[in-house]
């Protein structure tokens, strides 16, 4: 099982040709598609997307992440193993958030070229030495032949949380195809006694209403739950928080209480 | 096999979510995708497009409908055996369409707790009850253990034409992604021995003439023809019909004759 | 192993009915998307995408290409073998930069009735008659039996690079999704002793700087390297050259030297 995100779109030839590599060397691999659509080089978006799926998929399954403006720059590529699913990408934090929370793990850095193609151009190295390296772990090769271990990763520069006084300061760190407002806060910290309480969300100076499912939000009200992997969420029922609220990553989201 | 139709969007991780958890489940289910583009929360437009792929599956096929605005209310959950295909998906009208017509039919309810994920959330319930239950049944699991027989289904308030004199009235009931419209008229009442006649379509105080294929029309002229669902079916030759009319579903169509 | 590469869009049913038909005939091909973004009805940019994915795949891989304006008209419908992969589709350009650089290669036009759909719509041969006769392939069927030898395919009026004096004048023949701008100039012209060097190039007035990877532009620097296509590209490092330049198909590109 082979799966994919990339920040190719799904209008050109390439990720097809991605497609093919796999293919080409590995017949009986099982394509399946996480995202192609993660913004042009946006790497924590990627990041975000690569981490919030990739638990839900089986144990050995074969992620290949291809996020990578360094492209055909020094910057690493990387094959790893965390948590019994396998992971192939550029070291430019791509893979930090899946990596991070793994243990045990091993990471090698790909320089061994005979699991490349031939020629190798310096404008798609997804094709020509990523997607020949996914081929051969989905074949059941070994990882350890693929370079040399590599200890340190590039790190992603995510804000976490930081308490102020009474204040718990966070920010957006995702808004989704919904226009919903994902920030870093854990839901955790509105929980209490199994029901959602606790101290009051506060955004763009207003304080918003804590409810446990959409269907809580009147009208065009902006409305935070608990979303579905464990976050603070800022949302309008049947519209769109990000364009009401000109929303934008990095957005200040408190807790104050 | 498992067809997926869902207003998820292919920009985040929510419909690779789904795709895991069914993998996990049943390794071996054929994933293939009918649309993640469905206009969001538009049941309508999900129900419509339910319907018309549906039938060129082969019997077996497992359909995961989620068009969901009413997620974490109290709206059933269902699962149903329909004309030899299976269908899983909430109780909002989406599956009325493809229940209504099929016989026999059996449909029940999703009360067991015993094939959903352990933890349920209110948020994403594609994934953590209609997956789980997705891949029991492609599995070859029993439908009737997913829970209790479920005999009223919530009806999809569809417009049918009406009859009014020497007028039938119906209305455009879906707009595609070339800018077509199709309506609720049936292309038979175009037909006359063996050739497209009949009555003239009327469209914004215009008469539309009435073609049997997109290259008769002329430049920007508005055509009318029987589509590949039957149905009559707005177009401009190489242009948007929807963009040229400013049209919207709901529109008045008319047969005068 | 079946490609599928189409200007459908995934908004609506049609790619879904093509899926089913065929997996409905036989049920265990492999799909696998090519695209389905072309924009509608561009033939020339089918027929280049086309032409750009398909050495990637493996041999025996069939690809059913659909974009087709004149779907209904007296224009054939073709199936070939090319290279060892096989092509089915419209004989209106699209599959001519496949067959072209292929030999040897067989070509029927598709005359056989059997293999089709008991009923043909005038409105959606793809579903009809093109996914159907992909099925028979894909089941290991034979060409032959398809249809009737075809010798003159449509060809694509693509235009190709003229020198004029001590310039080789080429354009713009596709821009991707990251408004990268791929020129028909073969980027050999550029190379020199294994190095990226010679003759300058120049569009829209400007001399265009020539490296070897995208991380070497400079902030909104235009630049012009070789693509992983071997063809001459223009680029902006983080941003869209095609926005930058108001770019255009068919906008002229120069080698001067």
């Amino acid at each position: 099982m082979v799966a994919l995100l990339t920040d190719f779109g799904t209008r050109d030839w390439y990720v097809a040709a991605i497609r093919g590599v796999i293919l080409s060397r590995c017949p009986r691999a099982r394509l399946v598609d996480v995202t192609h659509e993660v913004p042009p080089q946006d790497v924590v978006a990627g990041a975000f997307t690569l981490a919030a799926a990739a638990p839900w998929f089986p144990r050995g399954t074969i992620f290949l992440a291809v996020v990578d403006p360094g492209v055909g720059s020094a910057r690493a590529l990387l094959a790893a193993r965390a948590d019994g699913r396998y992971f192939v990408g550029p070291d430019n934090g791509l893979l930090a958030p899946v990596l991070a929370r793994a243990t045990p793990r091993a990471v090698v850095r790909l320089t061994n070229r005979r699991y490349w193609l031939t020629d190798v151009s310096r404008t798609f190295q997804g094709r020509d030495i990523m997607a020949p390296v996914t081929a051969h772990l989905a074949a059941g090769g070994s990882l350890a032949r693929l370079g040399t271990p590599h200890s340190r990763i590039v790190p992603l520069d995510l804000p976490t949380p930081q308490r102020e006084g009474r204040r718990l300061c966070g920010c957006i760190i995702h808004i989704d195809g919904f226009g919903n407002l994902i920030t870093n806060l854990p839901a955790s910290a509105l929980a209490s006694g199994g029901r959602l309480a606790g101290p009051p969300v506060r955004y763009q100076r207003r304080q918003v209403r804590v409810v446990s499912s959409y269907v809580e939000g009147r009208g065009q009200e902006l409305i935070a739950l608990a979303n579905s992997q464990g976050l603070i969420e800022l949302a309008v029922r049947e519209g769109s928080a990000a364009w009401m609220c000109s929303a934008r990553r990095g957005h200040l989201v408190e807790l104050v209480g």
